[in-house]
């Protein structure tokens, strides 16, 4: 997508160095930061400076790669992926991507190793490019049907919650894909952007996302979407989703659940975007079976922004109290209107996503 | 309640000077303001440094007695009324105290309206503080009888939205009474606070009030009352109300209806706790009739709190986007499991309203 009308993606390779966007300085700073060694890649991933499924899948593949350079043994690569495996609990892209890597790298010699390795991140980056472009075209189908049933030429008012916009991917994103074909198609549209406490990445990252590509989009505290609901100023929410069950229950950041049950309870289609490689194939019932992150209680006692200097700096919020800090939620999928995902549109149970198994099977892709 | 030991309530009047505490520096700074002219109770009401439906009727019956004093015309009357209405569009309670302070000043001569109308003043917050007492001890009932059917002797946990404590009322509070009392009584309570985006009056009022009285409890993202409920860690929740219709509908801090969504999807009771005062009987649907008070932006796009230098300053979290700040939502009666009133128990339908509304008129109530 652009950034300042230029284009950019989140994760590149050059001559040896990965360069990432440092995504914790969005959206007050642009700063683009070099990893080399395998504890740049985990603090990447530990810090979020790069975050979203699919981007921590390739920021890992990219990890694993480099890493073989020098140390290309059997013993390097599996203490290389426990380390990179430990960084976040959640998202099923991270085990995806090493584990294919582990395949590609223990399938041939040593020396051949560093070379093949890159090869096989450049070609899951290509591929989650490819995949999130196609979701933005399965998506932009819903928006399209979804705008033709509005009774005026008003804008689609379409409800998303954290960051899946292509901040949380190579390019395009997820939940925004559709939104930014829909937007290239010349559709009129205005996002509701959920801030998603604790962390902000609403407010921080897809706002400034939907800023940089000129979509109109208002910012609201994660309170507000239920209001909004309830007065039909939402049409549609689309999210991602960092973990999704073979029934089709959604893990995304917390508080997705509550948006789901506020548009259910005012009939408002609620969909999920999602690749299909961020399916668990071997869960069904999310809310029993998906681990949840607890993170640093210091996310919600203290905040990140610009002071009055026009320096990021931190204050406190809490003063003296405990805290908890839970990343993420499970949406049952009976909440879930429909998977868009780069195979197409999906039902919310086991077996529409049974028959999309079986295409992907059948595609041969590397599950 | 307790503040660093000492009893302490939210507004008092002494020699001339209302003294209230400026609740816009908690948690970090307890700072106690005085309050003589109009314009000082309407700038304390507007910005918030006195909030909740209860204490801004207080502080508007204050504000109307202290500006008898030198200007006791009906003019003078009437334009003051209309400034104090003017600060806060939804907590019903304000228009419910300016009229009655009104009934007693227009009702004497202007020579003696002053005396009659701080008496007037007096007895409103008097009655406040009893009100809330009631309160509290109808809703300890509930929380006995819930924690009788807990199956093991560990704390009863309570989840609660923005600040309904006493920081809300003159003393005890509404929500947190009940919790005030349990705590009295020895049962083992754990509260759950929202932080309540975007002022933020769980962590900065809430927490501070359950700190002050030894009461355990943790602070968590608005987002994460969903994901604990699906897990059985949320017993009850208790909220408080800013106005109540005369069927149960209930308009309380933004957010309080996605909770209300998330407890009946988790078969969690959800109790609302309010002083009669609070319901306008005028009213039937909330959500269609109830305005709903838009505020600075800013409260959205920045956030104030401790400096690392000690010191409490604003920081920047947006960046160059719209933002929408609605202060309130409204809950449907049919997801609310209870109205915790002075007068006791009520549903949340239009007969058990009317029930309390014969019990308030027997009662010769001033409604």
């Amino acid at each position: 997508m652009q950034v300042n009308g230029r284009d950019q993606t989140t994760i590149w390779y050059d001559h040896g160095i990965v360069s990432i966007i440092d995504q914790t300085r969005l959206p007050h700073q642009f700063d683009i930061i070099q990893l080399t060694t395998l504890e740049d890649f985990c603090q990447a991933i530990r810090t979020m400076q790069v975050r979203g499924a699919p981007l921590i899948g390739v920021t890992a593949a990219y990890g694993l790669a480099l890493t073989m350079k020098d140390s290309p043994s059997n013993r390097h690569l599996e203490s290389a992926s426990r380390q990179l495996l430990a960084t976040r609990p959640t998202a099923v892209n991270l085990a995806w991507a090493i584990k294919r890597m582990q395949a590609t790298i223990t399938a041939i010699p040593e020396e051949l190793r560093f070379e093949a390795a890159l090869n096989q991140a450049h070609t899951i980056r290509s591929e989650d490019i490819e995949t999130c472009a196609a979701i933005g075209q399965h998506g932009l189908a819903i928006i399209t049907a979804h705008q033709s049933t509005l009774s005026s030429l008003r804008p689609i008012n379409i409800l998303t919650h954290c960051n899946a916009g292509w901040l949380a991917t190579v390019d395009w994103g997820t939940a925004l894909a559709p939104i930014y074909k829909a937007h290239q198609a010349g559709i009129p549209i205005h996002v509701w952007v959920d801030e998603t406490r604790p962390r902000n990445q609403g407010s921080s990252l897809t706002a400034w996302e939907l800023q940089q590509q000129g979509i109109a989009h208002t910012v609201i505290a994660d309170n507000t979407g239920g209001h909004l609901m309830q007065h039909g100023k939402v049409d549609l929410c689309i999210v991602g989703s960092d973990r999704t069950t073979a029934r089709g229950d959604v893990c995304n950041k917390i508080g997705t659940y509550l948006k789901a049950l506020s548009a259910i309870d005012n009939n408002v289609p609620f969909y999920v975007a999602l690749p299909s490689s961020t399916i668990d194939w071997s869960i069904e019932d999310g809310i029993a079976n998906i681990p949840i992150e607890e993170r640093d209680v210091r996310e919600v006692t203290h905040i990140n922004g610009l002071d009055s200097a026009g320096n990021i700096s931190e204050i406190q919020l809490v003063a003296n109290s405990p805290a908890l800090n839970y990343a993420f939620d499970v949406t049952p999928a009976r909440l879930v209107s429909g998977l868009i995902t780069e195979q197409g549109m999906f039902s919310a149970n086991k077996a529409s996503l049974q028959q999309l198994q079986q295409q992907l099977n059948k595609a041969g892709s590397n599950l």
